[in-house]
């Protein structure tokens, strides 16, 4: 019997999800919950207003709720948790242990099971800072993302008065990639590790110069890197702009007992996050489905999962053909 | 109250292993157990012959069997199983299945737990291999291994006559690894990923000639791929070439259903091998040590351990700092 996933919003991600779930033949999609009109979204498979999704508690095994952190998951969460097992991909790093609470607290209370905070990072990210630090534990982790979108600088960019479409790429410096993977062990500033390249169409009759000022000054999204601009027209942003490319990676350099130097680097190059995003999460959703099976209950994360879980194929399988 | 370790076999990897494991506050060695004279092991710890192993059942937690693949442990392996939780680097994957399957009938019957193929490759890299596949069902693996030091290669060139002294450096072509790397996919035969380069002292009066033509001809070792042997002097041999250095990566790269191209590489550069997998080692018997704690028996491979349990902190602690 295949794993039957809802997933819970059709923005980006949850569009990504359900590309991901085309290619494992065990899941299948079995409905879509949004807060639009449901006449709007163009899948094969029911679309359920999200105050609905209760009478779905029986007809899902588990439900992947593609809503943002801010103020999406906080809330919806928990709320959802209430009827199904879940997966979601919380990235409000400080809030994670807070989030982590009121889900383990709502999901228990409920008999089901989730994995929170699930994606690349968090998420593969964090499953190798973490193996790579319970194996050398003397040593310094380096986190570098990009070349890639960032949806938040993005957004607010497009909030200047005058910006009629933005996008902003992380980049990392080169030089600090060098040293980095070099085992170097540098010492980073913020400025030091990442730039930040803004491509962006104005409003007629915008002033570049202030729109430029405006975002090379702002606070905490820009005021600390290097930042360039660039003015181009709607075109050529259409063209080559509207991408969602990501990556970067984790990388540990370690010092072992003997005096050796040891590196372990991680590394994603992505040309669609949401579409890998989604692919991470039907992952997940899959061992969450499994532990549900079993009979778990309570919150988890990407550092509880076994890796088997998340494959379709039997230990033995596994041990044949992968190890 | 720290997790009390046992070591059978003081070569390398033994040492690789003591080594490990004081970088680990929550750990401690309590004994080695060896074949060879226990007086010959300058260890600060009680040096056991093997044959005396069971004396120690109740006063060790977990066992890590540094013997050889070949003939060690699947001699070893079945027999420590009856008194130890135990951890073995074995790796030949032809013969995985089976010695799960001895190790999973011993270990159930003496209750304990073990975790075989342990180490980077299989091990790490496998935990790679498999995650990937899950993640992006749809694309194709490749592991290189290198620049560095073959074991079983040097042996098979010490065994030529006249060569007193020899290393093996497996080499990853770099047009293979560029065009990996990038994305293409290339279909790539045994010579068009790695080369082996050779470098020997020969005996007194030696011919060179035939050494370098027994070494490249040799059938499984060598005569696939392209070789190179150069002859030096002993006192080069000693400063150059006694180092372990290893390394390798494991790449995916696969297509999700939108047509993008998603790329995972997990890449590994190594001083010395024999620190790195001790290290390894010692983090899985960590987790070795709490699943037996927690009273599961049997048979383990990396696939089923969530990476929580091989590092020493809390869930929590894990969750706040390295999520």
């Amino acid at each position: 019997m295949k794993i039957r996933v809802a997933v819970n919003g059709y923005g980006n991600l949850g569009r990504g999800v359900i590309s991901a779930l085309s290619l494992c033949p065990d899941m299948e999609l079995v409905c879509v919950f949004t807060r639009r009109d449901p006449q709007s979204i163009p899948v094969s498979v029911p679309v359920v207003s999200a105050a609905n999704a209760p009478a779905w508690a029986d007809k899902v095994d588990v439900c992947i709720l593609c809503g943002g952190s801010a103020t999406d998951l906080p809330e919806q969460g928990p709320a959802f948790a209430r009827w199904f097992s879940t997966i979601d991909s919380f990235d409000t790093h400080a809030r994670i242990p807070e989030y982590f609470a009121a889900m383990d607290a709502a999901l228990k209370a409920s008999g089901h099971v989730g994995i929170i905070s699930v994606g690349w990072d968090p998420g593969l990210f964090s499953v190798n800072r973490m193996m790579s630090t319970a194996i050398l534990p003397e040593g310094e982790n380096y986190t570098f993302w990009g070349r890639g979108v960032s949806q938040g600088h993005s957004d607010a960019i497009r909030r200047i008065p005058g910006v009629r479409r933005a996008v902003q790429y992380t980049v990392p410096v080169p030089a600090a990639v060098e040293a980095v993977r070099a085992g170097k062990c540098p010492a980073l500033s913020t400025r030091e590790k990442h730039t930040r390249e803004c491509w962006v169409v104005l409003e007629d009759g915008a002033d570049a110069a202030a729109v430029e000022q405006a975002i090379v000054t702002m606070p905490n999204y820009f005021a600390d890197y290097d930042t360039t601009v660039h003015f181009i027209d709607e075109e050529t942003f259409l063209r080559d702009h509207t991408a969602m490319p990501h990556g970067g990676f984790v990388h540990r350099t370690g010092k072992t007992a003997d005096g050796g130097t040891q590196r372990i680097d991680y590394a994603l190059a992505l040309d669609s996050n949401p579409s890998f995003t989604g692919s991470v999460l039907v992952a997940y959703a899959r061992a969450a489905a499994k532990l549900a099976a079993a009979g778990q209950t309570g919150a988890r994360t990407v550092f509880d999962i076994a890796p088997a879980w998340l494959s379709p194929k039997s230990g033995e399988e596994l041990r044949a053909t992968l190890l």
